[in-house]
């Protein structure tokens, strides 16, 4: 299937993969985001850019950290937000994922913010909506199965350049279960998009995916070698269901061969930054004290985190 | 129980059921809904008619389908919306139901939209509010039990009268499970008061009421015969729960025997439109191929559904 | 740990408890809900006090009631709302309480409105937040465990000053299970700040907590003697989970000896005032000829709520 995202005219229509995505429309985003990053400090934190628009929060997966996210920088944009747990609703009464989508669409929707656990899913959606000459109407991809999360993706590319200013001298190191993280293809395509010299992919055999290499990252299984003199560490979340597999022995072992520890972060460059997309299992994949620590910008994420979503938004709306 | 849906003065009230409701109203339910169509196509689809207005979603029976509709109604009417699913709420700590309705009532509630699994659950919570000398107070029926859903029963009437102009030559047939459907008697009530000659029933004899002919409704149990020369075709949703039942050998015999499919469709006047409540079943009572085939008006039924919403409830606001 | 509520100019940093709550706080409080309590009945419901904040419902334990007030509360001072139903989402995930405070905070929340079954649990939240350095971050407790309602109480004070002037002349009787009702603390610290000359407590000896006799509280085991002459009566709702408890004998048994009838009502002063925080369980704690009789200014109390609420929001939001 061809990439629906962008329109004839090259305009980004639908928001559902980094991969592919040209730069200029990477820095766009972020540009776009840095006007929105003050917002939150105002006293009346809204813009008039989404007025009368409304956004629908499909989510066939349950993640409320996400889709708060999504719903405050809808509110900020001043759009409508319409919030509907698909997994629990008309599913179950037998109705198609594409009748749903016409449905609504029905109903004059702007924007659909889509959380689906198969990959694949908002392509379905977006590429509907192209089929069915529906161009007014957006699709975000919020994370779909194991495949994209590119907004966060594009909000840690946000946070990397707000303190290291410019890609094109880092060494960036990913480090967990790369194998099951949609974040970690998100912010791999987007690094090497961006021109980062060096992405240093981190874990056990077991969660390293095959064609690491082809995509020019380089593979470690041996953490201490891997953060040697690197600029920015981002930690990634293990999953609970994963940790009594067969994949791993447990969390304690995990810890042990993989934890961001203080001395493990010494091996960075002295003014490296830890990364983590939350939420952080602490003691499994990263010690409290550098969580909480000078160098954690984890925080910071979120913040930039709402100003990226709402420029992918008001971007959209706008094409 | 007299309908407490009128006031003294003959004003809508209380929208509860179309049975009883004059002509006259549902004319100016429609065209209040004209006016409200083009408001979804506009770049702020927002009025101000229901500003500052508290409008309480009072869901005792899941829909989110229903509920997402009138959400969205509310907010383009800009009234502030709560949502409650009360089913999982204050029920379960054994307040009755008309405690609810006061203490909502006491934080100056404006409207409820009703849905609730017992026919008359929504006249009971009108009679109490008139009852209790509470005028500004309305309620709108979003679905009683097997009695009613009034907002539907308008929204067909609008579609039906956006694409055939006039009710006075028209022959409608309603198709599938009339006895457990609140569509249909809806559906009925206002064909009859809006003066169209000829309403047909048609579905198998275990799924037929009795009294149709008393209602004026001609009966069919062969669909073949039912659908000659109709100008319009309202297919109702088979419920799941039914299927196995003793009502009904099987989904497949059902389509069968009274699924809409091409051919069948062919029988009915060349322009004659396809008409759904929705969710549909696919190969159950309707062919995928009539669903999205040009005679098929099912999304146009969706997008008028907002705007016969927004005319009821901004209708019962202004009175 | 030292009540974190005030800042160090001994203004309102947060609402924890009304313990230690100066006077003049609670005066200013009910001053400021009394110019609130006349918007529920305007045309157009909102003031721009809270235009472009964003206010968390966090509730760790579910209660739609109390949320709903909140929502509306917020709703009306024009603030964005953000419902997060904790229990469900991210601390199933293993997510630490204040990770999930400081991920929100990082959104640039402006207000914690926090439900939580455990005692104390709203200080955490509070404490942290000044630890933290984020004093434009402000928290309300919506109910901790068996600890506290302040909103509840205030608005009790707010209701008891709208209908006897002034609180230095009247004796007020509390009834029912003051051992597990954080509504009872929250009224008898309230009601003793505010100078009420005489706090009784009503109920069998198992549901009597120690110690309230220091508190200034006089004690009764027998209803007809605590009623005797009393101005107010505050109701307490008899939690089902206890009634077939150790500690009770049964529901009939519990109205047959403490059960405001209307016989028993007759002791009190013949102006005196019937409370009920809701929801109420008519034929165990109360009669329903007593819930709506004349005497009870139950509906009147939900009223008021809304306008103490949106005082304790704004106030806050000012400081």
């Amino acid at each position: 299937m061809l990439n629906p995202q962008l329109n004839k005219n090259g305009e980004l229509q639908h928001l559902l993969t980094i991969e592919g995505l040209p730069k200029a429309h990477i820095l766009h985003i972020l540009d776009t985001a840095s006007s929105f990053v003050s917002i939150g400090d105002r006293e009346v934190k809204k813009v008039p850019l989404m007025r009368g628009k409304s956004v629908f929060n499909l989510f066939f997966e349950n993640s409320t950290r996400t889709r708060t996210t999504f719903e405050i920088a809808s509110k900020r944009l001043s759009a409508d937000v319409i919030n509907l747990n698909i997994a629990a609703s008309s599913s179950s009464k037998g109705e198609s994922l594409l009748d749903t989508i016409d449905n609504l669409s029905a109903m004059h929707a702007d924007m659909f913010v889509v959380r689906h656990a198969q990959s694949g899913a908002p392509y379905l959606i977006a590429k509907h909506l192209n089929d069915t000459m529906q161009p007014h109407v957006h699709v975000v991809n919020a994370g779909d199965g194991r495949h994209a999360h590119p907004t966060q993706g594009l909000l840690d590319m946000y946070t990397i350049r707000h303190y290291k200013k410019d890609f094109s001298n880092l060494t960036v190191a990913i480090v967990g279960d790369i194998l099951h993280s949609r974040v970690a293809r998100s912010d791999i395509h987007a690094l090497t998009t961006l021109g980062v010299p060096e992405v240093r992919a981190i874990g056990p055999r077991t969660l390293l995916p095959s064609g690491l290499e082809q995509m020019g990252v380089r593979v470690f299984t041996d953490i201490n070698k891997g953060l040697k003199d690197v600029d920015v560490i981002i930690m990634l979340r293990l999953q609970n269901e994963r940790m009594s597999g067969a994949l791993l022995p447990s969390a304690q072992e995990f810890f042990k061969s993989y934890g961001l520890t203080t001395e493990r972060l010494a091996l960075a460059k002295p003014d490296a930054i830890v990364m983590h997309p939350g939420p952080m299992n602490r003691g499994v994949e990263i010690e409290s004290a550098v969580a909480d620590g000078t160098q954690a910008v984890i925080l910071p994420q979120v913040t930039f985190g709402i100003a990226v979503r709402m420029a992918v938004m008001s971007i959209l709306a706008g094409n």
